[in-house]
């Protein structure tokens, strides 16, 4: 039999497992010019969300496949692409098994990788990170800069990504096992655990003295508030994610951001990936290379088993994961 | 006799009459190298109300003079790059007579333009719409364009500078005068009343069916919260002011603005003319020749007497200016 995860209702606030089915179909066989697939590695990623709620175009349907980035290797070929025993990733439903014609799939090899950083440091995950950084926050040798939700996939390649520009770097996340990663194995200058620090605002103000250049913001919220009220003229905002909002069930309020966009010059980006897709293989060989040189590194959850996908995307939201979350089929 | 402008106390909100004080002093004698100035027209900006508060720097001191852009005529030179006579623009102080050793004056001539243009279309003012527009907005052919302030000084030019780059401009203001003169003098395709009309939000889309491409805003607030709730994705906004918080003694809290950035990835900049100096003549010939072949034209209050400075500046706040806002000393 084959598992398929369906959006059974449209998330009101935090997800919950009730959102999503898990269906039991036969696996499907593949017509000419089909391949059949197995699902290795799904990737679990917060931007899902807005998918779910229609904030995010185009969204998913009710009682369709939940679908992201996806590692299978290819169990039968009826297409003159692909072989049986080829390892390929592309935009896939979640599934165990599924069919695909081969349009947007790429074949990938784990010589120098493992598949899983397919769907992590060499994959959407990694590009967004060096894309979003170096494009939008533009950081330059001396300058400040700030991550948050920097233990996550995102951020901790990031803040990587800023220390081989030369800026100092400064850390924010919800754990102490966390902030003492960011330091230990991310080489962090420093980090700062938002949920037993005070006054986030002062904290920020003790480990940047001279300011913040460049804040590559995942979170949004009252840790991007203080962000902010440190940043220096001229400073940029990458915005990567807003995960304390996602779950938002109305409009938030805080501070007006638009005067300080005029006091300060500050310069803001959201950032979506695809509009670098000229320059995917420029990042990845980038992202490669500095692996190889043991300049970069990375973190991943694994969790195991198909049924652990609601699990896992709840996860997200309870800052359950250290870096890539994803589900082992 | 000479009079000077002081700045006597810090404004606390609204500027009051009050928190200036002319003094009146002899008129200066210059020395070798020096020049003795007689201020004929004084720019009259919503970004000096930073410059007194400290939101701006450098900040104006207190008991010192209001400075800001002048058109002045040499009354005598000891200095041989200028002669009696000539007329020049600078960032002086609210004077009618004052010294100068020649440093970042600049000569004018009449020929071209009236004097006073240098201070509006032709100077700092014209130079803000065209540079935030062009470079921050970057505007398309078909595009929608929505300008707050668009009465002012600087969104007057935006909005002809939006139509010249072949957008559908919309403009926002305060009275039905300026929502009439917007469409008949200045070419907008169409005006919202914002005081008269009672949902701003419905307003905008009614006008802008296709939603806004790029957001030139001076005024922020509840203003803007109403455009940037109708933009389109990888909508750009030229943030070049936000009157509308100049005078709080407060932060101000609003929706939240992030999570928008990330979902409609949005492109957010405040401007600072002076990051564009070395494009300055670049843009002035542009402008002069959009004046010369008729399709810029603008507007200009201009109160008469030196004493009128006060009352000017606290116009600017009330909406008392179409167009540039200057004082004929």
């Amino acid at each position: 039999m084959n598992k398929v995860l369906h959006l059974k209702s449209r998330p009101n606030g935090l997800p919950k497992a009730t959102d999503f089915e898990i269906i039991e179909q036969q696996i499907p066989v593949n017509n000419l010019g089909e391949l059949l697939l197995k699902s290795i590695y799904i990737s679990v990623d917060p931007y899902l969300r807005g998918k779910m709620s229609k904030t995010y175009s185009p969204p998913f349907e009710l009682n369709e496949p939940v679908a992201s980035k996806v590692v299978a290797r290819v169990i039968d070929s009826k297409n003159e692409s692909f072989t049986a025993g080829d390892y390929v990733i592309g935009y896939l439903n979640w599934a165990e098994y599924q069919l695909s014609n081969g349009t947007g799939l790429s074949k990938i090899d784990n010589h120098d990788a493992s598949l899983s950083a397919y769907l992590g440091v060499l994959g959407t995950t990694g590009l967004s990170a060096y894309f979003a950084l170096l494009d939008i926050g533009k950081p330059k040798p001396g300058d400040t800069l700030v991550v948050s939700g920097a233990a996550g996939a995102v951020g901790s390649i990031a803040g990587q990504i800023g220390k081989i520009s030369g800026c100092r770097v400064i850390g924010i996340a919800g754990t102490d096992e966390k902030t003492e990663l960011l330091k230990s194995k991310f080489g962090f200058d420093d980090a700062i655990n938002y949920k037993t620090t005070p006054d986030i605002n002062a904290a920020i103000k003790a480990v940047c003295p001279n300011g913040v250049d460049v804040y590559f913001d995942n979170v949004g919220g009252e840790i991007s508030d203080a962000v902010i009220n440190n940043l220096n003229n001229n400073a940029r905002i990458a915005v990567c994610g807003s995960i304390s909002n996602y779950n938002d069930t109305e409009t938030q309020i805080g501070p007006r951001l638009l005067p300080l966009v005029v006091y300060k010059r500050l310069s803001i980006r959201g950032f979506l990936i695809a509009d670098y897709a000229d320059k995917f293989t420029e990042g990845v060989s980038q992202l490669t290379a500095w692996l190889k040189d043991g300049k970069l590194t990375y973190s991943e959850t694994v969790m195991e088993g198909f049924d652990q996908l609601p699990e896992a995307f709840i996860g997200l939201f309870e800052g359950r994961n250290e870096g890539k979350m994803i589900v082992k089929v």
